[in-house]
């Protein structure tokens, strides 16, 4: 294998599978970046064994500058590799494989021999056919990554919920991730597209997609079989291994009823509660509690040692019956958070029960959750 | 005490003031931030026991805005109190000390009631007396701490080592690091001045005091007493303790005859010096091996774990015998930043001795001086 190619291309490449490449791994060569020189062009491929990215870059390019002298492939030790492509003083780049997988980089008058592995002893990708993929605009498809994936669990004890729910029927995604404290779900309608599924992608994946996502195509591809899904863009694919396992039936979770409801402009209201969680964050218990009397709306925090802070709220509007609530002020930032610069309503049903969150212009599309703490 | 004032230039004098406070202390009063409201203005003081900074925010400052309504003293946990000034919602912010110490703080609907310690816990700070400090412009006494404190010792078992130590006498102010492996000085002359001084301050004071005074007034004064120096501006004053012992006598390492000698641009070796320390960081050594010979001027790094770098150098001048000389690429790295975007020469004895490197520009104002690594 021998090319000549623009550098800050294919640096631009190799950042694009080192996200999926880990600084450690039980299996080495799990550490390392494949490269592989077709007549046609460069694909660069990392994984971690649960994720994996495959880029590939055409010959085609012509911003690449790239001479194929030799085809063939290697690979190397990633994130050294990296380094040395961004230090190098000109910008082209020169890689040729040499005999016993050595490896010889060449820019200007510097010179880098490196060892490599065989290209042979890297995993396979796992082959994923789908007849009639699933096609998502990127950001349509970023924005349900950023709605649902902070609420999954962080906790390994229940493995299914460190993913999120993805379940495609009726013409319609729906997304949902839950912690069993608080849940997320977002649920778009789609042109009529004939498939169904019902996944768990885990929540690293979805956050590491999200990135690579972000400066790429404009339509991502969705295609699912046996335990792993692949998204494709125009120049990427991405494979995530999926959980197995029976994801929990949130649906019935959702309350309809309420007592009580108040509209919040999110910025104000985010920015009391962080106020409010400043001291109750460094207490043994971490507990926001909100008031909704004749009175006025009062949010208070606490904490023995330091002190306590109480601030009257604005609102919009409330409706309903007076009520007393206490709540974890991180799932509420959080919360709050997803929804951006809008005005949302929260539903109360009694300080014991689930309250709900929407935005005020939302038709259900999106809904959240949240277990209140129960403080006597 | 109560005063009102306007919270963003209020979260200036704190952070400032903070820089000196630590996190945690075996002298809890110390991780707070000391107020003392007089009726010209606003003192605030924090301190972790070596370092101490004082501000002033007077009442003639408009930007302040402040309303003096009862003059007092109180402590309060500093990185809380920071928290808080920052997230209120106003840009006014009055506080208020209740009984028991107990502080209120208001912005706006958000109020806190916090815990505080009496000012009268809180230590005293050393009385420095000076009958004529000397006096300094900042941006030359900050350049003068960048060319020198990278090259303190780290290490604690000679504690003498971790301060740059500055003599004042015949007119010049020198100042010097050492690390007993490398060294920095530079040389200042000053217009006639009378005073005399020998110190070690700690590096990691001139660190704190760089940063702080970044921001500040053009002049420094800089007095002296027993175990204490004061750098004061017209709204800080900086005290630090100094390292007691006997620094040892530097002068005499450097060498004044040389048998080979180069120059170069510093940015330009910097980066090939960058390139080459790439492997070599990753061995059980961290040497890089410079080569002069007729042939050219060569750079080689190694690990034999991962590979090998070498590079033609582009180099100005080079004048004497051939050499090769094998070095620790991070202290040529620190060296050559400190020297910044200019030419330099280093002059070469033998590949045992202590090579130097001073600006081609320079009249010997500065010079570094690296121990080199025996290979054999």
């Amino acid at each position: 294998m021998k090319v000549t190619l623009n550098r800050s291309i294919f640096m631009q490449e190799l950042q694009t599978v080192q996200r999926a490449i880990p600084g450690k791994s039980t299996m080495p060569i799990l550490t390392g970046v494949k490269m592989e020189l077709t007549p046609e062009g460069m694909y660069l491929t990392g994984s971690d064994a649960d994720v994996s990215i495959e880029t590939f870059l055409s010959k085609e390019n012509e911003k690449a500058q790239m001479q194929i002298e030799q085809t063939g492939s290697i690979v190397l030790q990633a994130r050294f590799f990296g380094e040395i492509i961004r230090r190098l003083p000109e910008n082209e780049v020169t890689i040729e494989v040499l005999e016993a997988n050595q490896v010889s980089i060449t820019s200007g008058k510097a010179n880098f021999i490196v060892n490599g592995l065989s290209a042979s002893e890297y995993p396979q990708l796992p082959e994923v056919n789908s007849q009639s993929p699933l096609r998502l605009s990127v950001p349509l498809f970023n924005q349900l990554i950023s709605e649902t994936v902070f609420a999954v669990s962080q906790q390994e004890n229940r493995p299914i919920l460190t993913g999120v729910h993805f379940i495609l029927e009726n013409d319609q995604l729906l997304a949902v991730a839950t912690d069993s404290h608080r849940l997320s779900q977002r649920i778009i309608p789609l042109e009529s597209q004939g498939q169904q599924f019902d996944i768990v992608i885990p929540g690293k994946s979805l956050v590491e997609l999200s990135r690579a996502l972000s400066e790429n195509e404009e339509f991502v591809e969705i295609a699912i079989m046996d335990n792993q899904v692949l998204f494709t863009t125009a120049t990427m694919k991405f494979y995530s291994r999926l959980l197995e396992g029976n994801y929990p039936d949130t649906r019935r979770l959702i309350p309809t009823n309420f007592e009580t409801s108040i509209e919040f402009s999110v910025p104000q209201f985010l920015q009391a509660v962080e106020r409010a969680s400043l001291l109750s964050n460094e207490g043994r218990y971490n507990i926001v509690r909100l008031s909704i009397t004749e009175a006025g709306v009062v949010l208070y925090g606490r904490s023995p040692e330091i002190g306590k802070v109480e601030e009257k709220l604005n609102y919009e509007k409330v409706e309903g019956e007076p009520i007393e609530i206490s709540f974890n002020p991180d799932y509420m930032r959080q919360a709050l958070r997803a929804f951006g610069d809008t005005n949302i309503v929260i539903h109360f049903i009694s300080a014991v029960r689930p309250f709900t969150l929407e935005p005020t212009e939302g038709n259900g599309g999106f809904i959240q959750l949240i277990t209140p703490v129960r403080t006597n």
